[in-house]
């Protein structure tokens, strides 16, 4: 009886075992089979997770920072005028993330009939209030009138310039100065992606696509002074896919919607899809989607890691916005 | 009897014709083999001779505007700290060109004990002096004490800032701005050059090595605004042989005596060597000899256009110097 019991745990075993086996080898080449095939698409760089953590970051932060100092809240002004649809969004999303990490963020909402002169008194009075650590001016101006923009911009005092778009900034950064300024969100948003991925920007060929002030110019500065051999190209380059093909790191931003090519991309490039465009698209209420100057579903095949569009380098340009007024609090405060 | 002086002279016509023939031929055939053999070689980019037409016209520009506003000479302010040979050099030169062209250039030659508020003070005078309509202060500062040479550029006033080195002017030529402040002389005068050359900026890829304040990068900022194709190189980039390669047009400025090979440049570009290094030459009373950081011997066989040095990049500079200065002069005059 014994013996028979013996052998009947032996076999109750023995088929747990197979049971296992079964399960554990079906897993193992399920999984082996999606390895496999993730292998032929690059990975997703998502801004969003990214932003996330660095949002939580800077949430601590913030916190030390009114335990040390109970006065201190860095605070942020945000300037529109008129009301673009898109602008409220982007301007939704700021003042939403500065409530997460605990800024305070004030949206100054002009109406499109201001003038050049109201606006530029309204940006004296906030480059004069102390307790306005940063400013932004949303663009477009949505106004009536005409209004440089160049000089608005630079209406914002330096030291409270945390968009990085003042000329001064701009000067610094192409000089090499990435410490004494504001460096500009979205470029330091890509630069902060392309690290994010374990590449070496030391030493790499970067491409940028693109030499706008917001975008193209100060990107390719920023990775020059991280060491990269950087090429910029623009509506006059000739050969641009040729051009492409060379770039260990891709950045594009020229506001034209899947415009480069899949195989354009070298093979295992790391791409940073800074463009917005509104794609028709009939399957949606809205009647169109958001699409990146890059043809995601092609460049997939190629790199190895590539920015969603939306999801990619929008929530990080937000993430280096909140860094940077964090940083004109804290700069505001030394001696 | 008229008949044979009639044959004489039709002799007499014919020798001579011979005789003229074999002297074309002659001078011929010796001009073709020296535009074969010159073929073999690019031309010399003279920037002494371009700087001399340069200056003549500012000279008749100069006389005009003395002659409709009297009182209004341009007014140039050198300012050096100590007295470093190579300083006192290039300033003499500047002074020369100024002298020549009817701007009238003080020299304010400071101590090598001045401290930078000395310094700062001596600049403040300046840019309050109408009469004064540009500022260079000679770098690099020959003083026993710590200053901050930034700080230094960055405190002449940006509208006499005639050296186009302030923080603000750098920051609008890398966003295009090419018009409301002064361009860098080295880079003006390197694209100046390569205007002279005919050769099409436009849609041209052009390499920079170097990414320095006063040379590589405000060059690469200008050829792009010149809609090139630009690629900067530095001290980290990898196969710099095989990026020179690609260039249409090279402009070089590291300050290491012929480093960039004959057999890395492609055939017909266009060579702008900003270099000026002092070669040891026992075969010199100096000791030494100026050579560019291009191989010339070498890249001059596979050029179109290549510039000496001296002689090339230097003139230029200061020509173009003397034109900010001009330039200084009739903004300060408009109304």
């Amino acid at each position: 009886m014994a013996l028979l019991a013996f052998f009947k745990l032996g076999f109750r075993c023995w088929k747990q075992n197979v049971i296992c086996f079964k399960k554990n080898s079906t897993f193992f080449f399920q999984t082996f089979s999606s390895i496999l095939q993730s292998e032929e698409y690059g990975r997703l760089l998502s801004g969003l997770d990214i932003a996330k953590t660095i949002q939580t970051s800077l949430r601590d932060q913030v916190k030390k920072l009114k335990l040390q100092h109970s006065y201190l809240t860095p605070q942020l002004a945000i300037v529109q005028v008129g009301s673009r649809e898109d602008s409220n969004v982007y301007i939704r999303m700021k003042l939403k993330a500065a409530e997460n990490i605990g800024i305070i963020a004030t949206h100054l909402c002009l109406p499109s009939n201001t003038n050049q002169t109201e606006l530029l008194r309204a940006l004296s009075h906030l480059n004069l209030n102390p307790s306005v650590h940063g400013i932004i001016v949303q663009m477009p101006l949505d106004s009536v009138n005409m209004i440089d923009s160049t000089l608005i911009t630079d209406a914002v005092i330096p030291s409270k310039d945390v968009d990085g778009l003042n000329t001064i900034n701009q000067g610094k950064l192409a000089v090499g100065d990435l410490v004494s300024g504001f460096l500009p969100c979205t470029p330091n948003g890509c630069v902060e992606l392309i690290k994010r991925t374990g590449t070496r920007i030391e030493g790499s060929r970067a491409v940028i696509i693109g030499r706008s002030k917001i975008v193209g110019t100060p990107t390719a500065e920023l990775l020059k002074w991280h060491n990269a051999t950087v090429t910029i190209c623009h509506s006059k380059t000739k050969n641009l896919p040729e051009v492409v093909a060379g770039a260990d790191i891709l950045v594009v931003g020229v506001g034209q919607p899947n415009m480069v090519k899949g195989d354009w991309i070298k093979q295992g490039a790391v791409v940073i899809d800074c463009g917005i465009n509104h794609f028709p698209d009939t399957k949606r209420l809205s009647g169109y989607r958001l699409v990146g100057d890059v043809d995601f579903e092609q460049a997939r095949k190629r790199v190895s890691w590539i920015t969603p569009v939306p999801g990619g380098v929008g929530p990080m340009t937000v993430a280096m916005l909140m860094k940077n007024t964090v940083l004109a609090a804290l700069k505001c405060n030394k001696p």
